[in-house]
């Protein structure tokens, strides 16, 4: 039976602040990126989230970011590449150290917002993420978008790069995201993210002007980060089960 | 040959400010307290730091804190213990991260500055420090004081501890440090420091009152944080070599 | 007509967090203390809490807090008194300066959560939190629990004070609140707050043990962080102007 | 008598960690941009700075910035600019209140590091920070480079803008300052330092190509971070003073 991964990004509450319902996204995903503490997560409120999804048999990555509690990490910052390598490397090692802690292991990396963003095209931090994972767990892959440079990055320092799809985001005719800032480029529409998924799992999508296009990817990414969200990541889930795929983790 | 351990806290600068010279420390001491980013010491400067003490051959452990930059980690803070126990993991994991990037490994456990003197007599955050290392890196020693409440909690938690003592610091005639608040708490004068020093080689120290009493410490501490201190502790070194004693770390 | 203020704490969200439901709570009380950023409260969402304060009519007091975004200002820290006294100015010059730019202006003080726990018996903290009032803001009335280090501290440093009591907690044979490590600390039953409030506008509160006691209060402090918080501060409105007392501002 | 205003960034400082040396400067400079707690500064030690700054009749500014600690405030960061504003807003009032209670007041603004570096080209963040001055503090004027979006943005926003040049920083044909990832961007011999302060009281500068261009400025921004710089700050005004210029502040 073929399989895709489901992935979400949890642990992002901080303190006596709440953000999104980690235990409900567990029963729909397969692999839960854990925020490492620079956007979100404080060290007790990670464990936590890390032990639920150990109950839950969830797998679990890191989610390193940009150090940015007031911008939850989803601001550029022009960090230097040698400092952003460690920077990441903190983070890694911080969440393996709780994960050791909850009984679970971190099984792969994907970075946070504004650093996923940049480092999609901006090449020198792309380096200097893949240094830092290559530097400090070589074993883990590194969850991508396809035609990235860190993809690029990533696999000339020798990692495995997983590439990932968005469940409600709409593509270019070449195979890419639309920018958030064009209109359209967020689906809203449950049947239509649905039937995007569907497409998605038969390796191809239909582009904002139409037009279909390739697009293989070895993971969804879906939100967690409101009831809607939640709900919305279940029937997707239902959607790919009842098309005889079966959901499990690449790691 | 007899041996004793030599000890002080480096990694303590932070993005743009420089505090001490771990350099010219490393000259001195077998083994360093690594500031871990919570009273300070930033990703790059913290593995700066790993790759001089790896250089020197010096033995590095971790120095976990408060979580209190602008305090430098000196002021107490009233964590619940469960936090404290999940900011300890946090930071050792982090080190350790950093540590293995730069081809080195975290060899004991130091508590930092507020965090240190709460727990000679804070059973619970005690506790919480102990169940934290036993929780990620239990093949970590504690240095601890003698007496303390983190010396009983570490030992109950299965912990190997090793304890310390310090070269600047006055006695009582129990064989507990003269709180900092009292006159003639800290040492100054050279001499005197060193005539301390070789005494504790032997088993004992004068206390404040000037009677003697027996302490044993497997490890000395010394400062590094000026010009004056990193000269102390190169005399200090000289002296206990002078004496006859090897200075290694114990881990 | 007698007159009542209701206080509630606001602008307790940071960033991508948010807390609590200022609109909702604005409906309710008289005055808003808002956070300052040290443990809550981005400039972004203290700006718009202080516009919709303005737009509801809600006097804004200055709400400042040890330097602990992870705990929520809750826990107690030791901070030295010189550096707790600038702290709180930069906090309530901070306030200041955004409520200038939202059209209102900062009209009282009350310290926030450790640091309102902590002055009522630490002394020097105490009047570190005076000499900030008296020297930023000398004009500014402090929010004060009576018979505590507080009030003291600020009646010497020339404040005028103005007297709380809480709609939520019970008191002591002595008029003082029953520690919430105590059992029965917190009320809970709506009806039971009510009566409890309506006795407060009556000069007294039957205590733990039955009996009652004289307890005066100018404000009093509902809470507003839970849908629940909401209604019951509209309950708690409602009763008290059904008893023919005018709810307004002490400021 | 023709003057001329010299600045520095002072209060830069952070809790433990000290950095320049605020009143060593204060005996060559009229005017100290004030750190604000962004990018450096800590309540206390502002303070302090403020008090030596008014002891030595060194006009006081706010100096705003990023919210980068880590950084030092040097780092780009892709700040939406209604949260720019508002962070600019919180760290005048902050500064505002330190000054009273300190004795003087906020006479200018600054923006520091990064974020001067931005607002040079980008308008929008430019457009933020003038809103920002506009609307807590309309009657201060802000230090800006000339032909820059900041300048077009203050005066667009009514403001007051005093042009600065710097005297350790080589020019363009088109008088603006040659980026400093170019060779021979930072001039580092002191008589040619001397030259070009000397040349600009007369209105030019020679550019990096050897050509002559008119810059006028009413302040030059000096360094006062380190031993030499200090050194070089007395001797800049040593030069100033000995060509017939009085050193006053602009405010």
């Amino acid at each position: 039976m073929a399989t895709i991964d489901l992935n979400s990004d949890v642990g992002e509450s901080y303190g006596n602040w709440t953000f999104g319902d980690d235990a409900a996204i567990f029963e729909s995903v397969s692999s839960a990126n854990v925020a490492c503490g620079f956007h979100a997560g404080d060290p007790r409120g990670i464990r936590a989230t890390l032990e639920a999804a150990a109950s839950a048999g969830v797998v679990v990555g890191a989610h390193p970011a940009y150090r940015d509690l007031a911008g939850f990490g989803r601001r550029f910052i022009d960090v230097a590449p040698d400092e952003l390598t460690d920077e990441v490397i903190y983070q890694i090692g911080a969440l393996q150290g709780l994960a050791r802690a909850a009984g679970t292991e971190v099984r792969y990396v994907k970075p946070h917002g504004g650093l996923y963003n940049a480092i999609v095209h901006h090449e020198a931090q792309a380096k200097a993420v893949a240094k830092a994972v290559a530097e400090v767990a070589p074993h883990l892959p590194l969850l991508v978008l396809p035609n990235s440079e860190i993809q690029r990055a990533a696999e000339a320092a020798g990692l495995r790069t997983v590439v990932e799809a968005f469940a409600d985001r709409a593509y270019t005719p070449e195979g890419t995201l639309v920018s958030r800032r064009e209109p359209g480029s967020v689906l809203h529409d449950l049947d239509e993210i649905v039937e995007h998924v569907l497409r998605l799992l038969d390796g191809k999508v239909r582009a904002i002007d139409g037009t279909h296009v390739a697009v293989t990817a070895d993971s969804i990414c879906v939100h967690g980060d409101t009831p809607g969200a939640v709900a919305m990541a279940a029937r997707i889930r239902a959607s790919i089960t009842g098309a005889g795929f079966d959901i499990a983790s690449f790691a």
